[in-house]
């Protein structure tokens, strides 16, 4: 079973474990242990408590360095909403980590595979034990594909208000005046796309578009921060 | 002031930073930069975002190989002892950080600098412009003087249990019989000594003291645990 783990790694992230031990670990719970006594298994809890850990500080830095406007209380929201039960154990599913954990029969059939506490779980010691096995940097460069382009994608929109903190870094030195102009109205009546630029002293900044002219004009904001920091 | 602050940190700690905004910002809060409005100051509170997170994984990463047979519940709650309000803002007193906080007078008139919670966040915001400074190596530096010491002088030994632990390493394979033997009582009636060894199958492994027979018996088991780990 964890050698179709490897295989899907190795393909998906070209990921290669050294210590193939660990990633047994990381991906077994105590239930599987205790079905398999003599076998010498370990259980994934203290590679989580590290990969918890690990999680932290690499969403942390990232933060700090992507947003370096962006106020303590706004940071500290954001991580929460990033660092969670709810955000990892979706990561987990997208990684498909789902597939390869290893369950007690018990675990197994009151639907634990399924359980984002569980899935929450196994994704803090996948990187655990990448952290043991290769270090941070391989854990950036996973995080780089698995958590970060979440932000570019909106899905922290509601938490990040990219509207406030363009006004927050255009307003840094002095007035400025924003104004988000409505450019077209598209698609079937159920359907609706809006365009929408935001313009800072009659000087169009950027385009967004979206569902609502509330998203448009959040993902104008944010492409404006993106070229403005010359992304 | 926050001269002062440096020859400290070098004469103390012989830490010497490149970036000396970098320590201001750690020290000042934004009651200071209120009332200073035209001097372009920043507040420590997006350092401490950061440092808070530095210190969660320097200390995970060292209580996770230094105890490589603790459960993750343990390590969790003896994280929680040593990452917390009241451990940092001791800390923070150890190494004279209450003297060169920068307050604003209402913050001082209050009795801010001595506020478990302020100096707890400057603690962390030292950790997070230590880091941004030197990385992660001068960060460890510092906490092996500062932090972990503790461990050993027993600040946290009502978590850890070193009997237990004792216990659970000696019996990983198979039963061995542990016993802790007074060896001596002595000092003043009210200020009494003892000094207890303990004993795995009739060897002695090592002897410990304390003011009370079960402070020594955790002392003579930790001692154990060090020999063992060939500390």
């Amino acid at each position: 079973m964890i050698k179709a783990l490897e295989d899907d790694l190795s393909q998906t992230f070209n990921i290669h474990f050294k210590n193939h031990d660990l990633l047994d670990e990381a991906f077994t719970q105590a239930s599987y242990v205790n079905e398999h006594p003599h076998q010498g298994l370990k259980f994934y809890e203290r590679i989580e408590f590290l990969g918890d850990a690990v999680l932290q500080i690499v969403v942390s830095e990232y933060l700090f360095k992507r947003y370096p406007e962006m106020p303590q209380g706004k940071l500290t929201r954001l991580r929460a909403a990033m660092v969670c039960e709810a955000s990892f154990s979706d990561f987990a599913k997208e990684c498909r980590f789902d597939r390869y954990i290893r369950l007690g029969k018990g675990e197994e059939k009151s639907g634990a595979r399924q359980r984002p506490s569980l899935l929450c779980d196994i994704f803090e010691s996948f990187i655990g034990a990448l952290y043991l096995d290769q270090g941070r940097d391989a854990v950036e460069r996973f995080v780089r594909i698995v958590i970060f382009p979440k932000l570019d994608e909106g899905r922290f929109d509601h938490i990040i208000d990219h509207k406030s903190e363009l006004q927050e870094l255009l307003q840094k030195n002095g007035d400025v005046e924003i104004d988000y102009e409505l450019i077209s109205e598209e698609g079937p009546e159920n359907d609706l796309t809006f365009t929408v630029s935001v313009i800072a002293d009659n000087q169009k900044l950027a385009t967004g578009t979206g569902h609502s002219k509330k998203v448009a004009e959040q993902n104008a904001a944010n492409m404006a921060l993106q070229k403005m920091r010359g992304k």
